[in-house]
C-alpha cells in the first residue's frame, strides 16, 4: 500500500517516502555523516540515531556507508522501518523536523568506499551493437556470451561521485590505418548508462552465492556512468581487455537505494535461450524494471531500459563468486551499458553514433560524434513503486574538461 | 660497500642486512603490527620506535603496512637508515637485542592492503608463448605489444598472503570441440611467477606519473604466484579479458623488499624496438637482475630472470597513469608472468608443458600436465646486494585444496 509522508515533497521529486535511500552528505564544516534522502531534504541519522537508538549512531556518524552496509540484511530492513515510521507518523514530527536539512545546503560525497569494481557486459543489446562495430567480420556475439556473464575488474579507485570532473584522458591511439600508434588527448570520448549494484555481506575465500541469495548480499543500487575513450580501448584491449579507456573515471550517484525500494521493479528477465547452467538458475533470478534517460547538455539523447537486460543482477552476483573469490563490503558491480534495440534506447555514443560515422544533431544545431570539451552527461532513472508511485534513483551527472598537461618532474 | 651485522644470520639466509624488507606478525595473542626480517629473527619496530623515535611508533603498531608506506619515500629512507645503523653498530646491542623474536615464533599475515591489482603482461617471451598457445593461426604477439605495456585489473580482495590453501576454483569450461560449456572444478589450474610493485605514494585524480618519478611511488617489492584457471580462463576471456579464471585468488610473499635494498639489482632493460612514445621513456627506466626460482613439491622446475623482462616496472606505472588514473597508498602492480626464452626459464606450467599436451615428469616418477590436489608450489627469488652480497626477496608459497561444495542456502 502507497504510504504518505508528513514532509513536504515536492510533485516530480526523486525522493518521496518509498524509495529513502542513503548517502554520505555534509553541512557546512561539519564531518561528512550518513543522510536519507526524502523530498527536497536529506535526515541527519546520526542526531535521530542518538536520541532514539544509540547502538547506530556511531554507523551514521562514519563518513562512508560501509559500516552500515556491513550490518546485513536485518539490521538494514531494521533501520529502513524505522525511518519510515518516524517519516510517515505525524506523531514523530517534532522529533523528526530538526534533522531535516535542505538538500541545497548540503555537499554530497562519495557514498562508500568501493572495494572491488567488477563491470559487467550484460545488455544483448550493447554486445551485439558493439561485436558488429568492433569485429565486423564475426558474429555479433562472442560464442560464451549466453552461457555466462562476461565481466571483468575495473578499478576501484577512480570510482567518483557524481559531479567529479571528467578530465579527458590522454594515451595512445591508433587507427587501423595509421602506420604507428601516437599520443594525445583522446578523441572519442563516451558515456555508458549502467546500474551498479553495492554489496553489504562479505563472504569467505571458497564460499559461493547463489542466485537466491542475493538479497542477503546486495545492499542497494546506483547509477553509474563508465565513461569510456574508446580510441584507447580499442588499441589496447587485445588481449587482456579495457584498461586505460575505462580507468580515468567512473562516476556514480551519490544515494543509494535500498533494493529494498525496489521490491515492486522485480520483474521476470528476458526469457533465456540456452537455458543457464544450474548455477545461474534460481527462483531469485530477478530482472528489473527502472527506466533510464540520458541527458547531453540538458536535451534528452536516449532512454534505455533496464527491463531488457539479458543477465539479472543475481546470476552475476552467483557468478562472480561461483569459483570462490570472496566478496567484501563496498564491492561495486556494474550491469554493462543498458542498450535497448532500437537507437532511441542505446545506452552511448559509440552506439547513437555508429562509432562517429554518424553524428547526432542536438537540438542547438551542433553535431556530437563523441563528446567535446565542456559536455555534461546526465543520466537519472525511475523504477515502479508501490501501487502505482514512482521510485526515483537520482541522478548521476558529470561534465568534461580539457586534457591536462603532464605534471613536471619532481 | 657490505655492511656487517651484529645479528647472527645463517648461511644462506634470505634476509641479510642489506634486505631488511617489512612485514605484519604477531607473536601469541598479541595484535598484528609492523616488524622487519632479519636473518631468522623479526625485529619488532614498535617497542623500539617507542623509546627511539616515537613519531614512528604508531605507524609501527599498525597492523598493515599502508600508515608506513603513505609516509612517502623521505621517511621510507630515514627509517631504513636508522634501522640499519641499530643493526650494524654494535653499541645498539642492547637496546635492539630484546626486540628480535624468532621468525619460527611469529605468525606472517598479509602485509598491506591492497587498494587496486593491476597484473601486467611484460614478459615478451610469455606473451609469445601464450599467443603460440591461444592464438596459432595469428603472430605470437598481439600488434600492441611492442607500443604499451598491456595489462588489466585484477582482483584485489582476493590477494592474500603466502601459504592461504588455494581451493580448487569451480567455474565453466568449453574446449572447442565440446558442444556446450559444462561447470565443474578447474582441470587446469596453474600458477604464474611474477614480481610485484608496491606503491606508497597516492596521487590525484588526473596527475601522471612519469618513469623518472617511480621512485618517489613505488616503495617495493613482493613476489607473486597468480594462480590461473585456464581452462576457465580460456573460455570468458573475449572479449573482456581475464576474469573468473584468476580471480580466487593471488598469492604475494609475506616481505615487502624495499626498492632501496634493490639498488645494485638495476639494470638497463633489453633493447626496446620499436622506440616507445616520450611518455615510456625516461633515465629512470630499469630493468631488475631478479633470479626466481619456482617449485613444485619441493623440487626446482624452472629459474626464470627478471631480467629479460621487455617493460620495467618504472614504463608500467607511467602507462597506468598516462590517461590521469589516480593511485592509492596499497596499489599493488605486478609484471606479469616472467619467462624467458628456453623452457628452463618458463614461468607457468602451461608453458613448461605445452598447454598440457606435454606433462612434465617429476622426480618421484608423477607427472604433471597441470597442477593436481595437494601440490605445493613456491617461489623464490634472490638479487645482486652490494658487493657481491645477494638480496633475498623470500618466497611464496601455496598448496592446492579440493574444491569446495557450493554453500547452502541461507
Amino acid at each position: 500500500m502507497a504510504l504518505t509522508t508528513w514532509v513536504h515533497v515536492p510533485e516530480g521529486s526523486a525522493f518521496g517516502v518509498h524509495s529513502l535511500p542513503y548517502g554520505v552528505f555534509s553541512h557546512g564544516d561539519e564531518d561528512p555523516r550518513i543522510g536519507v534522502a526524502i523530498g527536497s531534504y536529506v535526515l541527519d541519522l546520526a542526531p535521530l540515531a542518538a536520541s532514539e537508538w544509540a547502538d547506530f549512531a556511531s554507523v551514521f556518524t562514519a563518513p562512508t556507508l560501509n559500516p552500515f552496509l556491513g550490518l546485513g540484511r536485518q539490521a538494514w530492513h531494521a533501520v529502513r522501518q524505522w525511518i519510515t515510521e518516524r517519516l510517515t507518523d505525524e506523531s514523530y514530527r517534532a522529533l523528526v523536523e530538526p534533522e531535516l536539512l535542505p538538500l541545497d545546503q548540503v555537499r554530497l560525497h562519495m557514498p562508500f568506499e568501493v572495494a572491488d569494481y567488477v563491470d559487467f557486459y550484460a545488455s544483448e543489446h550493447h554486445a551485439a551493437n558493439l561485436g558488429r562495430l568492433f569485429r565486423p567480420d564475426e558474429p555479433p556475439l562472442p560464442p560464451n556470451w549466453k552461457h555466462l556473464p562476461v565481466g571483468y575488474h575495473g578499478r576501484a579507485g577512480t570510482v567518483s561521485v557524481s559531479g567529479t570532473p571528467l578530465v579527458r584522458p590522454c594515451g595512445q591511439r591508433k587507427a587501423p590505418d595509421d602506420a604507428a600508434p601516437t599520443f594525445g588527448p583522446s578523441a572519442r570520448l563516451d558515456y555508458e548508462v549502467e546500474v551498479g549494484f553495492v554489496v553489504g555481506t562479505p563472504t569467505r575465500l571458497g564460499q559461493r552465492v547463489s542466485v537466491d541469495q542475493v538479497r542477503d548480499h546486495v545492499f542497494g543500487v546506483v547509477l553509474v556512468n563508465d565513461w569510456s575513450a574508446r580510441d584507447l580501448q580499442v588499441w589496447e584491449t587485445r588481449p587482456l581487455g579495457p584498461f586505460l579507456g575505462k580507468s580515468f573515471l567512473t562516476s556514480i550517484s551519490p544515494w543509494v537505494v535500498p533494493l529494498e525500494a525496489l521490491e515492486a521493479a522485480m520483474i521476470d528477465p528476458p526469457a533465456q535461450d540456452p537455458r543457464p547452467l544450474p548455477y545461474l538458475a534460481g527462483k531469485d533470478n530477478f530482472g528489473l524494471d527502472v527506466d533510464l534517460e540520458v541527458r547531453l547538455n540538458g536535451q534528452v539523447i536516449a532512454r534505455p531500459r533496464y527491463s531488457e537486460m539479458y543477465w539479472t543482477p543475481a546470476q552475476m552476483l552467483a557468478h562472480l563468486t561461483v569459483n570462490g573469490a570472496a566478496l567484501r563490503t563496498g564491492d561495486l558491480f556494474a550491469s554493462g551499458t543498458v542498450s535497448g534495440p532500437e537507437p532511441a534506447a542505446y545506452g552511448s555514443l559509440i552506439e547513437l553514433t555508429s562509432a562517429g560515422a554518424e553524428p547526432l544533431t542536438l537540438a542547438d544545431g551542433t553535431t556530437r560524434a563523441f563528446l567535446h570539451d565542456g559536455d555534461q552527461v546526465t543520466i537519472s532513472a525511475t523504477a515502479p513503486g508501490p501501487d502505482g508511485t514512482r521510485i526515483g534513483l537520482g541522478e548521476v551527472t558529470g561534465t568534461v574538461c580539457p586534457c591536462l598537461p603532464a605534471s613536471p618532474p619532481t
